[in-house]
């Protein structure tokens, strides 16, 4: 059998400081293999780019070329890759990961390319969200901006197919824009990020901090030292708790501020919210569609559609396998497998 | 002569409120016509149009096609187009434009096209101002951040030769970024945008506000009622003003941190400050670039180049001219026309 007659496949890796996780998306849609394995985040960058190659030998068992071709019936032909923090456009790791040693300069698309023997390209984990959110639109957006809201907050804008990276795709570091001159301390050093207001763990952090000021059960446990996070908060404000609400309302008033922010720097047509946070805030999406258009000009936000992910926390993975598809498949057959990924997984 | 054997020439034109400016830019980057005529803005777009056909014809007096070619040894072989606002992908003009009555719906890019006798290319204005600081850059720059100070603050983003423009050309309405949540009114309606603080009539309309609470020739200036721009606020700064240097302070901080924002959203590896602002404020670049870093995360400033523009009033008509040229050249020739046209308007 000739290998570029065979049927393509398109495998998408998501390297996480716990996990190596991949995926094997078919031509039609279905996932025909998953693989993960644990990061030996501790080991240094030789290691890591070791169990990657692993995982690709699980997604890929008959190897590669074409005998590999003539066993699988589908032939792998590109692999995206999601990394956090920066990458260059050798697929190169730039920048320190906190939760890698020895990330910095790690050859990750070469080394890729090489063990899946097709071509490799490598983009920051939450862009290629975005990527996923976008593809999966089927062309109802020209101009996608994701917000991720986990135990960070990350994003992705996507503008007529292209993700805007700035250099070394560093591009949408949402999470650390500034909404609030000197307010809360973040990680990252700055004051008053979107990320110290609104991702999950702050959630958390500010019901603590707000308790003293409210009677109510949520209150209560925080000052018995219930360790509080924002499934606690979002299940409290499901049964009324005033705290919960409030917190709610600062979480929401952050990320208003950022997508008024974003508006005004981008322009997108769709704004998605997506990550788990998500969950138990089943009314931030339509809480942030009302108040963002307060925090900037009014043209700004008209005919703006503000709406919750397609996907869930496999976003990432598959954006990075849609993402090498992209290099392969046109643009309208790009739209039709991303739809029907997205049905599989559904 | 075979006109396809002629040498090319690009027209950028610059739609304005007061005034419809033209050049016309050859290959070998000299300008060999201009032309400016008032705008219409009272009399509708009909009449606006009109007058854009009257400034290419005073561009290309020989008229269009073969005939032309040859009288004029050089052809028109696009145009771009510059005008303050939104424009959709078909060159027509989206949003009211608030000193053009009746632009909105203008079908610009067609009516130049028609009028030109070659393809049009139209862009939001401050875009096409970064298009030029991008081109005349050569290639040194992967993202480019342009911010222009002026009456307004506009700016563009360019990412390897690609104008970020969102939905309609809206991206990169940098002035109307909050950086201080209800901070001065701005005349979007919104508050604490930018614009309010850095522009030039706000650095003016500061210096008054700011003046009760000192005491230096620019305060008792602004006391006995002396009309204050940024001009005269710089020219007090010259000479040792406190109550100049303290506004200053505040104009630089507020677009410190808007450039924050900016590096977190975009990743640019270039800041390029211009403008009318500039004349005056010979240490604004210098002051953003070092207090910038403080309103961002560590490693998103790491390596950025902040520099003055290359260009003055002209960077959006040449930003035409060349973002025409674009479709036409290929890269390497664009950034030698850029070069060339640069140093002969210097």
């Amino acid at each position: 059998m000739d290998p570029s007659a065979a049927r393509k496949a398109f495998i998408g890796l998501d390297i996480g400081g716990q996990s190596v996780k991949g995926m094997r998306l078919e031509a039609d849609g279905s996932v025909s293999r998953r693989a993960a394995r644990a990061t030996p985040a501790a080991s240094g960058a030789a290691a890591v780019l070791e169990v990657i190659a692993a995982v690709l030998g699980d997604l890929n068992p008959g190897g590669t070329g074409a005998a590999a071709a003539s066993a699988a019936a589908s032939v792998v032909a590109a692999v995206g890759v999601g990394t956090p923090g920066g990458v260059d456009r050798e697929g190169r790791v730039v920048g320190e990961a906190a939760n890698i040693a020895g990330w910095q300069g790690a050859p990750l698309g070469a080394s890729v390319a090489k063990a899946a023997g097709a071509p490799s390209y490598v983009r920051n984990d939450g862009n290629l969200a975005g990527y996923a959110e976008w593809a999966a639109r089927g062309g109802a957006s020209r101009a996608l901006l994701f917000v991720g809201l986990g135990t960070g907050i990350g994003g992705g804008y996507i503008e007529e197919g292209r993700i805007l990276g700035g250099v070394d795709d560093k591009a949408l570091e949402i999470g650390h824009v500034v909404v609030y001159p000197e307010g809360r301390a973040c990680a990252c050093g700055a004051r008053g990020c979107v990320e110290a207001y609104a991702s999950g763990p702050s959630i958390g952090r500010l019901a603590v901090e707000m308790a003293p000021r409210f009677d109510s059960p949520l209150a209560r446990a925080a000052a018995a030292g219930e360790a509080i996070n924002a499934r606690e908060v979002y299940a409290a404000l499901a049964a009324g708790d005033s705290l919960a609400a409030a917190v709610h309302a600062t979480a929401a008033e952050a990320l208003s501020r950022v997508i008024g922010q974003a508006l005004a720097f981008l322009a997108p047509d769709c704004i998605v919210l997506g990550g788990g946070v998500l969950a138990g805030a089943t009314t931030l999406v339509a809480d942030v569609a009302s108040q963002a258009p307060r925090h900037v000009y009014a043209a700004a936000s008209r005919g703006v559609r503000f709406e919750e992910a397609l996907l869930g926390p496999e976003a990432g993975l598959l954006g990075a396998a849609l993402y090498g598809a992209s290099f392969v498949l046109p643009r309208e057959e790009l739209f039709a497998l991303s739809g029907r990924a997205v049905a599989a997984l559904a």
